[in-house]
């Protein structure tokens, strides 16, 4: 899990986004000299010709190979909707819809959440490709530890640094389970991943925003056209990863080898995945998880004066927004996640919605939670009394919030997450027979029966 | 012009690639544990069931209104072949072979190449969307001007920890021009610009590989992409390049945001772009004109007993090659380069063709090369001295090589240079056509001519 950074950042740099953007906005057309105005077409006319002398390399012919084979869509689906496109825009969109709701999967030794990347690429291409279930999870489970390996390997320097680690080692982990879905040998897959590691994605600036989820779509987009390179013969350096000047050194700079091939085909990174029982940031779960113990002990809102949290730091640094003015905010409000556990006994997507996190009484709540700092308190614990109006509290302590390596979520409660999501796109009905589907999905013939139950009816 | 680097790297890495490479391809079918396998079932049905609730999230929506503009294709160029395909994948493959000759454009103050990353997505889009010359060359002044200024506030911790800066910055110049073309607002830029920031494309490990390449034309494409993605209504955050977490501080631990305002709309960097004489890196280049100056003063390689070089350190360690096997190799040779412009008097691609390379007189002359290392000599400069049989010597002294921003190529040496390139593909006539309307471009009515120009007739 994270802690304090030790990377060094600069807090007061000038918005300069923005003043490239007004830039190339609303500089008038041509308003330069005629020198620069004729130093651009030299620029395009030299760059012209480079490109039409090697129209006919191999690396060419590779590369086109490659994006041909993206034709003739629609070859994959959109999950949850009617809609199929190719291949690659559908790992990037499955990416992006499979953490919208910060409520997917995580690594905990990396907080990397690997299912989006990984899933996304390997799905829709198993889907073109009709590969088997069998395929298919077992590209899943290699993928996934490509990426959680490395993660592991670069972890805390690299997310420390400003990467979201979920997209920039999600392209490798994509890249090795189509690799392996393509059936490429060791050569070739080495070259996919090699291709994949130059395209590491996102920055955690991102939070917040669109594009934290578009970094697990980019990187499943990236991981698949990386392995359909490598495919048709494009080649990378045989030590993209390890070399001085490879992706591992230049993102991160502190690098643990071991952590790759220790005990490699013996421990499986997919195993120690966990799963969000509430659509929110890691960081809050105990807390929500321990107001939603005081509910289930019979506190009531209502009775409520004020709730003391005790709380690591990081808690406060990640999610300390105190008046959060939509649902994205509240996942970034560990007050709102207090409210919405005493309230509701739950927080998926539809506890942060915006009418919820505006409701008078929600707002009133939260305000009554107040956190304190205590790194005596471990990240993942919560230490929480409540003080009812009548004077008496209620103390609950949480070592490992519901949804831990510790206290997993149990395939039961995974199922009652699964019909809350998946029930107003699909329908109960459907939505049973798509549970039972992904239960039998490793002795599938093929991927397309799940694929047809993630398509609402017309 | 690059430096030694100062960022500590690791020499002694593990051959990681591969060995996660061999894993993936070679082991077996559900080689794991029954626990292992139901986690696996576990963790697909989790990322289901969060891709299937978010299927109808605006995100989604913007995300796949961005990708279906991709289609129906074709509707763009391949230059310099029939082929036509969706615009993504034109700014991807002409990116790759603009770049793959190594004999496109530099940035000298960032060693950016500039062209391949901007002009690659500009033209993609602006012939799918039938713009004007006019727009397409305001696109590309003011997206290189948006790469360039990122990469001298960059400049060089950034490129010494092991980015490939073209690749790097490019995705920015791109999303900048996509978002120029696309008549973006200055929200709207800001926001492309913020998903390009999301996504800096390649290290230098991949030199001498077709993954080097690869970097601008990933980098087009994904700017391109951005800018589509940010005109359907995606978002990023508003600070995503100047942010502690943003990409410019995670990518780079010194930044001089001045480079980025100053001047801005005043100065304009693409006036300081430079176009390669030779086909190779450019620090061969002095050393290549200095032996086609020895050439010219009537020098002939059966006369020469010995030819020595100073030069800076940086030449023998980017391009120290003693016996380069092939083409590519000889392009990291300054060895092959000396022999090459005393031989032909230039150095195209043809003349680090494999055969050349291997040519009995080629190897031999170039044996009689020996380069020493002075770093009282500047990395744009060599000092020569060729000792011929007879006893005499002749000295060449270049401060400035043809093609530096002080001795520019001039635009009879760039059409010169063009039809080397293109009258192979497109034949000599058709090509002086491409010529003149390169020349004439800011004044088109539509790039169709230049494209249309630039394919070889059936």
């Amino acid at each position: 899990m994270a802690r304090n950074t030790q990377v060094a950042a600069d807090h007061n740099a000038p918005p300069v986004t923005q003043t490239l953007a007004n830039f190339v906005a609303n500089h008038p057309s041509k308003g330069w000299s005629e020198a620069v105005e004729h130093e651009a077409h030299r620029t395009f006319f030299n760059w012209l010709g480079c490109a039409v002398g090697a129209a006919q390399h191999e690396s060419a012919d590779a590369a086109l190979a490659a994006v041909q084979l993206l034709q003739p869509a629609p070859q994959a689906s959109v999950l949850g909707r009617s809609t199929r496109v190719d291949m690659a825009s559908a790992a990037l969109v499955n990416g992006i819809t499979s953490h919208t709701f910060d409520f997917d999967d995580t690594h905990l030794k990396t907080i990397i959440h690997p299912a989006g990347p990984v899933a996304s690429a390997a799905l829709a291409l198993a889907e073109h490709q009709q590969r088997s279930g069998r395929e298919l999870i077992d590209a899943l489970v290699l993928g996934i530890d490509v990426a959680c390996r490395v993660g592991n390997a670069m972890y805390p320097d690299h997310y420390d640094r400003g990467w979201h680690i979920t997209g920039s080692t999600g392209t490798l982990g994509a890249a090795a389970a189509c690799a392996r879905l393509l059936r490429l040998n060791a050569h070739q897959t080495a070259m996919a991943l090699g291709i994949a590691a130059s395209q590491p994605i996102g920055v955690r600036e991102q939070f917040g925003t669109m594009t934290k989820p578009f970094h697990p779509g980019a990187a499943a987009r990236a991981g698949l056209m990386s392995a359909l390179l490598a495919q048709q013969g494009f080649t990378a350096s045989p030590r993209a990863l390890e070399a001085p000047r490879g992706m591992m050194q230049t993102v991160s700079t502190k690098n643990d080898w071991r952590e790759i091939s220790d005990q490699l085909g013996e421990r499986f990174e997919i195993a120690f995945n966990t799963y969000k029982p509430f659509a929110c940031g890691i960081v809050i779960h105990p807390s929500i998880d321990a107001c939603s113990q005081l509910r289930a002990r019979g506190v009531r809102p209502e009775q409520v004066q004020r709730i003391d949290l005790r709380v690591h730091s990081l808690v406060l640094e990640l999610t300390g927004k105190k008046e959060p003015a939509d649902g994205l905010q509240a996942k970034f409000s560990v007050y709102h996640g207090c409210a919405a556990g005493l309230t509701f006994g739950c927080a998926a997507e539809e506890e942060f919605a915006d009418a919820i996190v505006n409701r008078e009484d929600m707002v009133a709540l939260r305000r009554k939670v107040v956190a304190t700092v205590d790194d005596s308190i471990a990240e993942a614990s919560v230490d929480v009394t409540a003080t009812l109006t009548d004077g008496s509290t209620v103390h609950v302590f949480v070592e490992h919030a519901i949804g831990s390596l510790q206290n997993p979520m149990t395939d039961a409660l995974l199922e009652a997450k699964f019909h809350g999501l998946a029930d107003p796109v699909l329908g109960g009905a459907q939505t049973q027979s798509l549970v039972s589907a992904c239960w039998a999905l490793g002795g599938a013939a093929s991927v397309q029966t799940v694929v047809g139950l993630a398509r609402p009816a017309a």
